[in-house]
């Protein structure tokens, strides 16, 4: 099955990447503004997008601290259901590592083309948020026309 | 083998996304500033990154007019070599929609990360370009720290 995946360094300790990829608040600022829900192990995250018309779920299967974060996606796109998704970290000099895993897509639709790359897009709003102070979660996208 | 795999869209017509992609001046403004050789069927192109350190040489295999672009890594980065880097263009209303696809990967590599989201970059610079009048091509990357 293929699988969508990016890799950024963040010029930042593990610590605060890792609490921006593993909190609701810190998810807020580089990947779409309304999060609620709980970012404990089992517990389950929600993630609005598109003035509340598209609603994600997704359970939180794994965390270790400083070094893994893993989701389930329970509600979302119909494409997405059941896929997981990832957040690999590790220190490189000076820098943290993110390695990024959207996995179980069946079949590599369109949309999983459209996926890919806007998850490229958000992990540099990760990075840009942890070294530049600013991310550009949705709906703050740019450029800010239709991505398709 | 797994394949990265982008998609944009882009508000503009088919001809000026097709011209940015097949002809070295138009590659030039959105992946890196140094393009040469030629871009008709058969012929080689040059793309030179950090300062001349990173040469590599695409052979154009497929060029069908407004519809898509394959090359062939003949040089570059060893894990590129034997690839086949591909844009399939159509049009989506008042869009044209690119599909890009680096297909031909042996291992889901560290490094394949990096140039998905790289690649995913630099569709979004494509898009820039196309839409507003000014790509990021490298080495005008932002943020500019290391990606690693």
């Amino acid at each position: 099955m293929p699988d969508i995946l990016h890799r950024v360094g963040v010029n930042a300790p593990l610590q605060p990447v890792y609490r921006m990829l593993s909190r609701p608040e810190g998810v807020s600022r580089w990947w779409t503004r309304k999060v609620t829900g709980t970012a404990e192990l089992g517990g389950t995250l929600e993630l609005r997008f598109k003035n509340d018309s598209l609603i994600m779920h997704m359970r939180v299967e794994e965390l270790r601290p400083l070094s893994l974060i893993r989701w389930r996606v329970l509600a979302g796109p119909p494409e997405w259901i059941g896929t997981a998704i990832s957040f690999e970290l590790k220190s490189n000099g000076d820098e943290s590592v993110v390695l990024f895993k959207h996995a179980g897509w069946k079949e590599p639709v369109e949309f999983m083309h459209h996926c890919s790359t806007k998850w490229g897009y958000y992990m540099l709003s990760l990075k840009s948020l942890l070294e530049e102070g600013r991310g550009t979660p949705h709906p703050d996208e740019r450029p800010a026309s239709s991505w398709g």
